[in-house]
């Protein structure tokens, strides 16, 4: 393929992502469901949460061991009397008697009286006391009350994705539920006479439908609840009855193919009267692109080249939507490329396809270089099974040498 | 805490990790479902994957534009008639006439007799007749039949898990299931005569249990399937009959708590009578640790405190649960401490809660630094909510000053 110049009107491609997201951005604010703690990970909190209680519940002891007063061995080797055992999930109320010893467990309340713990191996036990070798300072193996956390602070911030540590926090103050935001609802949309399902047979001219599942896939793995995902040939009658049915039931809207300059553009002919602005962005590929806000639903209107769709999700899609569920930033790296980059096109940013090379002895392994693989077709859809990266190659550039330093951004 | 020196039989935390790994690395060869490709995210293919088409389909159109010999506009400029129209989906089988030209759209068919394509905003369009400016080469915005993938070609391998650039390739070419392994199964069963669940009445001395649900979500989060999360008393024929339904039901059981020095050890005096190796590993927190294979079913036996079970789960069975479900390396990071860790224990890892600290300006935003957040303690696991990667503060040293170079492994 040529490099071709961007046409005059082309638009930067942050600039149009800014746009974009201008319109997601108001999903933030979301309704909230309560769900139980168990099934709460990879949740987004609705609220703040506080502990309702002080973590340590109650004083207890770090160690399996003998809870002393500091004092009673203050003067050591001595030889304490043993006055009982408390075992965790013991009351632990009796108090322990003046230069006596208690047994205590890991967890168990520590006696009252009582201000640090001797751990087991540290001490030669008999039936009916213990010895001690050396002194001890008061508080010594003795989780105080409320170290950890304090009844009314703050456990996670609303807005928090729940991962493991969060859940873990949430158990462990007796939360049963929590209340977290509804994932973002998409439909999706994909058009043009020549798709066919999987499992048909090909006719002449015709070739498998992957913009749905993919476009599915990728909302699914970056936090949105796909409600839906529908096929419209390219009678405008038809793209018209799914794309109300989307619009009712999503909160964003995804469509595929109909955007550019042929005789039957489907989404463009539809939603250029709803008010859609259709145009180039200055990206390759990915080029054709439109937005329309739809009964107050943003409609993005991505090309229907695979490839096209897919890299238009992660340039103006992923990353507002991995902030609105929550989820970390799309990962990027800085890095040398392996292969130079003959040829691409003036004033278009260019999102080949990369592989990361990591360091083969490093430990952690960390990405050292990228490599290009697959071209840069727009229908090498394939090819982009083998990629991890995008590799963002600036607009200005018309070709870089190996070694070049470039962003890529983790597919 | 004190700093205590390791006990001499502790076990280092590698070692240890590597009789995991052995034990559960079989868990590699688990049965296949067919799964539908739509539904297919995440999992991982059981075999390898072969096209079953050539892709593109049949020789297609790069852009929207005419189809023509690139000889007949050798000369130019010069005008061509127009002999018809190839829409997407169009079966396209009628030869172009010498010396004309017919209109394509993206990825309809080329005409046979065609060699290239001119795109539409190259060509001054009238109603039966183009005019063509300057020459084309052969070739140009021709897409051929198997540019991308060819029949029998490689799609991907056994073991890759599936994320979307995967499933795009899969719906390309038509399939419309694969199969996928089964997941890796666990059961997790927690001890503790001091734990009561959430929503409960904390009475003197008992504590909610965070365990069952920490570790199910972290298993959750790493690709595994939690068939039981169960509870046990420190009554031992009640932990038996637990050990038993989930040995029956899993490929690998978790036991938290039960495994130390105290009076009430039920993990340990179970298990140590059927071939269970309990003993310290030289880290902490996480130090007393139990493996038993009962009935061919590694039984991974971790300390009780709540955020001992979860380095324990960080430390030595995340990486080769994430290997068994093709997900990638935990993310590891070289990066100095914002702040002194002013005592660690000698002859012990210590694996420190601790925070990356992410360029301000960075475009990407990278980790620049870690600081420590919480303190050491074993039971501090509020505190560990509000951390992202554990530091690895090796066992030789037995203090850090700030800027000192550490690894760190995200949570």
């Amino acid at each position: 393929m040529n490099p071709r110049p961007a046409s005059v009107s082309a638009r930067p491609v942050d600039e149009y992502r800014g746009d974009i997201e201008q319109l997601l951005r108001p999903l933030a604010a979301r309704s909230a469901d309560t769900v139980p703690v168990p099934q709460a990970l990879g949740r987004q909190l609705a609220e703040d949460v506080r502990s309702p209680l002080d973590l340590p519940v109650f004083r207890n002891s770090a160690m399996d061991g003998y809870a002393v007063r500091a004092e009673s061995v203050a003067v050591a080797p001595v030889t304490l009397p043993l006055a009982g055992v408390v075992a965790a999930g013991n009351a632990g109320q009796n108090p322990l008697p003046p230069g006596a010893a208690i047994k205590v467990m890991t967890g168990a309340p520590i006696p009252p009286g009582a201000d640090c713990v001797i751990p087991v191996e540290d001490v030669r036990a008999g039936e009916d006391a213990i010895t001690v070798e050396r002194g001890r300072s008061a508080g010594e193996f003795v989780r105080e009350a409320g170290t950890d956390v304090r009844t009314g602070d703050l456990l996670a911030h609303a807005g928090t994705r729940l991962e493991p540590r969060h859940i873990a926090a949430l158990a462990a103050v007796g939360l049963p539920s929590v209340s977290v935001f509804r994932p973002v609802r998409a439909a999706v949309i994909t058009t043009g006479d020549e798709l066919v399902p999987a499992g048909s047979t090909l006719h002449p001219g015709q070739i498998y439908n992957s913009n749905g599942i993919a476009l599915a896939a990728a909302l699914g793995a970056n936090g949105v609840e796909v409600v839906s995902v529908a096929h419209s040939t390219d009678e405008p009658s038809q793209f018209r009855k799914l794309l109300d049915a989307a619009t009712g039931a999503a909160d964003v809207v995804f469509t595929s193919g109909g955007v550019s300059k042929g005789d039957f553009e489907v989404v463009k002919d539809v939603l250029e009267p709803l008010g859609g602005r259709f145009g180039s962005v200055a990206m390759q590929p990915g080029g054709p692109q439109g937005l329309t806000v739809v009964d107050g639903v943003p409609v993005l209107s991505f090309p229907g080249n695979p490839v096209s769709t897919m890299v238009s999700f992660e340039v103006f899609a992923r990353p507002i939507l991995r902030a609105l569920a929550g989820l970390p930033p799309v990962d990027g790296y800085r890095l040398p490329l392996r292969d130079e980059v003959a040829r691409s096109p003036q004033g278009k940013r260019q999102f080949l396809r990369g592989k990361l090379i990591r360091a083969a002895d490093g430990d952690p392994p960390t990405p050292e270089a990228v490599e290009v693989v697959s071209g840069p077709g727009s229908h090498l859809v394939a090819g982009m099974a083998w990629a991890d990266v995008l590799i963002d190659v600036p607009a200005e550039a018309t070709s870089l040498p190996a070694g070049a330093a470039v962003r890529v951004w983790s597919l």
